[in-house]
């Protein structure tokens, strides 16, 4: 079978990184019109930006320059309104889950929690100081997304059929925000359907789905393969969420950034807690998971019921199974070689990540 | 002096609510494939934008219909997104402000922090429930705006000033929600300047100054008239506001429906705090305003001295200064007789509201 070298993402992702200076250039000058504060909220979003890996650019831009795709600053500049979006998304989830650091650092809310606490301010005062800045922040990227896309040089139906993908992005997004709320409410686990459910809404669209989609259509792609995108991006964005929720308990701190604690302390409903709800190993996790208490002799503890209990070596199998599914979906004649070999390293990458 | 009877807007403002209800259809239309607690959610923030007094798409029309504008069904779409707006950001603002109702009803936030309450959870968990759905309906309502304005039949060149005033306007709004969110961790009252700042920041430019000038821009009106009807829109908009100040003091709550209770409870910076904070009548009045036990009594005591302090008058001269000023800005060619009437009657409704 003939090679296919990958095509070179560097300008578009060079490009990518140009819009996004240029967009919070222009809001901190307009922001420090209006006041030091605005200017610092803004300079606050802009480095809670910086230092992404650009995934959803990168996929977009994967998906256009390999369906012939020849305007690289137009695929940078949605690239760069799919990256706010993220950002947006990011920061509102974590005030949703009062979480003030995100990879290790302080997030929007966690720098003004500690600007307040300097300033004197109690904690419960200082948390929500925090977090009234990450409601502020999240509704700038939110429009600053919309904003990014008016700019990019396409042409006025591809930009409304662009707007209607972003739009159906924030609405899946926060329909999945919404059910993940509910899910801490209910006593017990979900079913596994229900989360992978709810992971795809929530993360999957506008991560894989939107983003390929909106190459698809920007690279004037037929309609067939824009929705065979859709549909290979629902499926990886789903294997790429449970490989999330693996290495949240099992995963490397160095490789993810993540603790390996927190998703069993707050007790976050995975595929992993949801298969092992109805084992016998049940009752001991049950006690361990979703207490800030837990020890890391605990989380070890947890972390090998996890594994008797058979729901690592099922979390596995559900990658596996969507990521060949992805594949699959990729084996028809509306997708060139080129651009299967493309996504391919995607699957490859979303799979193997922090191993 | 020609009298200039007022044109009908009843038809324009019953294509908004034929605009905004067939918005809701859709969204909870595709809310319920998603599941029921998102279509819940859907309702809940149609059921909080039901009632409004529709200001903002009532300015728009004004401007649209007295500058010769004929497409009624495009000036109703964007005024549409202007309430939409202004839902997004009050729900947003309760959110930020921990308000669980709004206008003596329970708001989003509210509703939602009940629902989890009658399921069991405690007061803080279900407070934290019920402010996590407001993050997210602001979000959908948010998006709806821009959605909103996508869907009005104007031409692409149109759609994109009317976007980048949209956009300006929640730049706005944000920079005053942080300004406002900062005056409340500042020890005692900043200048008036300042709270004037902040007010036309946070409400005037997206209530009065952008709904103006997309009227203006929609009906394809000369620069100048786009740029006079702003000027005119901000100090109309600071009137709004002082006068809002002086209601939350001093109204009657039957024709605010609002408690006279909650500025001085919440010792909101008010330009009446702001006056009366270099006044004798300061020491005793710091002692009153900002307690949650702040009984009617003290509330009454509290009147009386933003009354002696001479608070209360300097805010109505304010008003006025404000009103004249704007009224002054209709002085000018540009500006048509008819449309010199329409606005003056907004300006009388603005400032005789809850007399």
């Amino acid at each position: 079978m003939e090679t296919h070298p990958p095509l070179d993402l560097s300008a578009g992702q060079g490009m990518v990184e140009d819009v996004l200076d240029r967009f919070f250039e222009r809001a901190k000058a307009r922001a420090a019109k209006l006041g030091p504060s605005y200017l610092s909220l803004w300079q606050t979003l802009e480095d809670s930006t910086a230092g992404g890996k650009r995934v959803r650019p990168r996929i977009l831009l994967t998906a256009y320059l390999n369906l012939g795709g020849t305007d690289t600053a137009a695929a940078a500049g949605v690239g760069a309104a799919f990256e706010l979006l993220h950002t947006a998304l990011i920061v509102h989830d974590d005030v949703i889950d009062l979480d003030f650091t995100r990879r290790g650092q302080e997030n929007v809310s966690g720098v003004y929690r500690d600007l307040a606490s300097s300033a004197g301010a109690e904690t419960g005062a200082a948390r929500h100081r925090g977090l009234s800045a990450g409601v502020i922040a999240g509704d700038l990227a939110l429009t600053g997304a919309f904003r990014l896309l008016d700019r990019s040089p396409v042409s006025p139906e591809t930009r409304l059929r662009l707007a209607e993908i972003l739009d159906d992005a924030v609405f899946a997004s926060a329909g999945g925000e919404l059910i993940d709320v509910d899910f801490s409410f209910h006593p017990g686990a979900p079913p596994i359907d229900e989360i992978l459910h709810m992971e795809r809404l929530k993360t999957a669209v506008y991560s894989f789905e939107a983003p390929l989609q909106a190459g698809a259509v920007l690279a004037g792609a037929p309609d067939e393969v824009v929705s065979t995108l859709g549909l290979y991006g629902r499926d990886i964005g789903i294997a790429y969420q449970v490989v999330d929720d693996l290495l949240g308990v099992f995963g490397s701190e160095t490789a993810t950034g993540k603790s390996t604690f927190s998703d069993l302390r707050e007790g976050k409903r995975t595929v992993l807690i949801s298969y092992a709800s109805d084992k016998p190993e049940w009752a001991e996790l049950s006690d361990l998971i979703g207490s800030p208490s837990l020890t890391a002799r605990g989380a070890a503890r947890a972390r090998e019921l996890l594994v008797s209990s058979g729901a690592r070596d099922h979390a596995r199998e559900l990658v596996r199974e969507y990521a060949d599914r992805a594949r699959q979906r990729l084996d028809c004649p509306a997708v060139t070689p080129g651009l299967r070999a493309a996504l391919s390293a995607v699957v490859d990458d979303a799979v193997n990540r922090g191993r």
